[in-house]
């Protein structure tokens, strides 16, 4: 038996930072996908098998040792997303320290680590070949451990009795919602293992696709009727996420008046953007509207996220080449390096868009060309993908 | 008899354009100063002559060509300010006209107006010799005009019956409260003719030094007690600044909730900003500490100016550029443009200065090093300036 499933990559939108004192964000899934393929194996192999194509790792355990490190689970549960205890994970850390790994990617570990909590919680001790391969660049911002954990606990689900897919479908597929919402908490105690206490954005925009609000963790599925293209600008400069979300809680002490307002403006900015994407566009003109007020929003945005001090030279770069193009930009997500989103026009040219795209690579960043709120998860069982 | 006035540029500390929608606004004189000299005629020469020393221009008027252009000044009131009609500019325009002016320099028409206006309604049909030096670059938003108008109508006063000060005074003197009232009533009535419909903030700011709050037309002096050190750079890009005011209030008008929260957030910062400078600094380290607050209010409200939309790519250059020195700028004055604020920390070593400075004069820009808060009008009878 075996099955493929992909998941999307994620932005904001709009509003990050302001989001951890309360206003509203919106983000968007984009077509950069984590695909995760899983086979179990039919001759004999007694090993679980996981291979990292992109980092060009592999790892693999004698099914012996992950029973004897992770007991417990000879009948597993895969319809109760369980945590992982703090004695489960150091058991994890074993079996992964006995493997090698170069210095440069131990930072990996945690996504491995999750691995073998999912697959034992919910297929036991059962051998199988697992291999990840992904369009989304790690640890830039675009959710790309939630994109491994999504697909991961789809192509678990998948080939659990629970799934209520029809194995035999050819193509693509997707579970109904009760399934996905399952499939969501899996994936939610994979980024817990990876990230400790994340909020549940990216795995659920990762799960659902398409866009979704969000407000003092409330999560508002939102049905984007928009089709925009984004380009995505990684500028390969590392940052610090905490240390930027104190720095502007820290601003926010200093001067609690003028953050007040400025966390009030972003609000505003992601309630107007979230309404925009909502309403249908008759025709090419009304999308141009669209587009144009978007744009204008994100430049609003931005200035306010410089204003919270999260910019950094390279974002700095970024804004300052596109802006000589016409088109505004945005950060998007923590700030203080990372991605920046530029919005691309549906009726801008692509010789202008070659032009950026190359000024821009010239820099040594790294960009994307990103199709924004299509599909969440999706699996496939025939090999066709 | 003779005079020399000089009379200080300004900078807006914080608030430009948020001022206009009725939010506060801080402004500072600058120590860069346009002097004016004059010095009547006692050799029977019948001619009133103006030299604009920085332009290299020269203009001279028959006292009997002024007389009939713009009669009945034979006996001028220097107490009473006085609007210049159109139909007296019209006339002002005719003795300009048989000037000769280069293409290049027909911007300057509107300031030799002024002059023309300011001089006869003061001192009638008096010979005189008056010459202009100055500091500051025209239009580029550090207020030329206002100190222009205000070291005139200052050197203008000086010489009046009206003046209080003791022509035998050596070095530089200042004028009481009511004469200062009156050179700011008259500059003002210059730079009526120069822009139309000014503000009053640029020749307040020039008259009476220091800084001054303002907030709906109303205006405050404020004793500022930090001794300030400014990076003026002037991108040299011109700028329209009707279309980047009315700019504003087009994206205000589409998004009128999230543009009054950055109104708000102006108007907060100005509010502080005006408080942190006019409380003493005890020590080193408190003015250290201020000025950190300073920088950081500063960046804050350069976010929101660019969330307004009035930001350029000049300006990020710039910003881009003293940033990587950890020097955190602001646009001053319309945006789109003009000139942009660095605060330099009074611990700040002057090599550091020295390579910023550089770096902004390779992209080809000028950059100037100045006190702010600084004394306003100063006049001084004796050749000693």
């Amino acid at each position: 038996m075996e099955v493929v499933a992909k998941a999307p990559g994620k932005i904001i939108l709009s509003g990050e930072h302001a989001v951890v004192h309360g206003t509203t964000a919106v983000a968007s899934s984009i077509n950069l996908r984590t695909s995760v393929h899983l086979r179990f194996s039919s001759d004999g192999d007694d090993i679980l098998k996981l291979e990292l194509k992109d980092m060009g790792l592999e790892f693999s355990w004698p099914i012996g040792k992950i029973k004897s490190a992770l007991p417990g689970f000879d009948s597993p549960d895969p319809s109760t997303p369980r945590a992982c205890s703090a004695e489960s994970l150091r058991c994890i850390a074993c079996l992964i320290d006995e493997q090698t790994i170069p210095e440069a990617k131990v930072a990996l570990c945690s996504g491995v680590s999750a691995f073998l909590w999912l697959y034992t919680t919910i297929h036991g001790y059962k051998p199988a070949t697992v291999t990840v391969t992904s369009e989304l660049p790690l640890g830039s911002g675009l959710g790309s451990s939630a994109a491994f954990c999504v697909a991961l606990a789809g192509a678990l689900h998948a080939l659990s009795p629970h799934s209520g897919l029809d194995y035999n479908h050819h193509g693509w597929s997707t579970f109904g919602e009760n399934e996905l919402e399952l499939v969501n908490k899996w994936a939610f105690e994979g980024e817990k293992i990876i990230h400790g206490k994340p909020s549940g954005l990216d795995n659920t925009v990762s799960t659902y696709g398409n866009m979704i609000k969000f407000r003092s963790g409330e999560l508002t599925r939102l049905k984007s009727n928009l089709p925009l293209k984004m380009l995505i600008t990684n500028t390969r400069v590392g940052r610090n996420t905490k240390a930027l979300v104190a720095g502007v809680s820290e601003r926010k002490l200093r001067h609690p008046e003028a953050m007040a307002s400025v966390f009030s403006a972003v609000d505003s900015i992601s309630k107007e953007l979230s309404s925009i994407i909502q309403i249908p566009a008759t025709d090419d003109v009304a999308v141009t509207e669209k587009e144009e007020k978007l744009q204008e929003l994100m430049e609003m945005n931005q200035g306010l996220l410089q204003c919270m001090g999260v910019s950094h030279a390279s974002i700095e770069t970024v804004l300052r080449t596109t802006l000589k193009y016409k088109l505004p930009s945005k950060l998007t997500g923590a700030g203080g390096g990372g991605c920046v989103l530029t919005l691309l026009p549906t009726l801008l040219s692509n010789v202008l868009v070659d032009k950026v795209v190359a000024e821009l690579e010239s820099y040594g960043f790294q960009c994307f060309i990103a199709a924004i709120g299509g599909n969440g998860l999706e699996v496939c069982f025939d090999g066709s993908a």
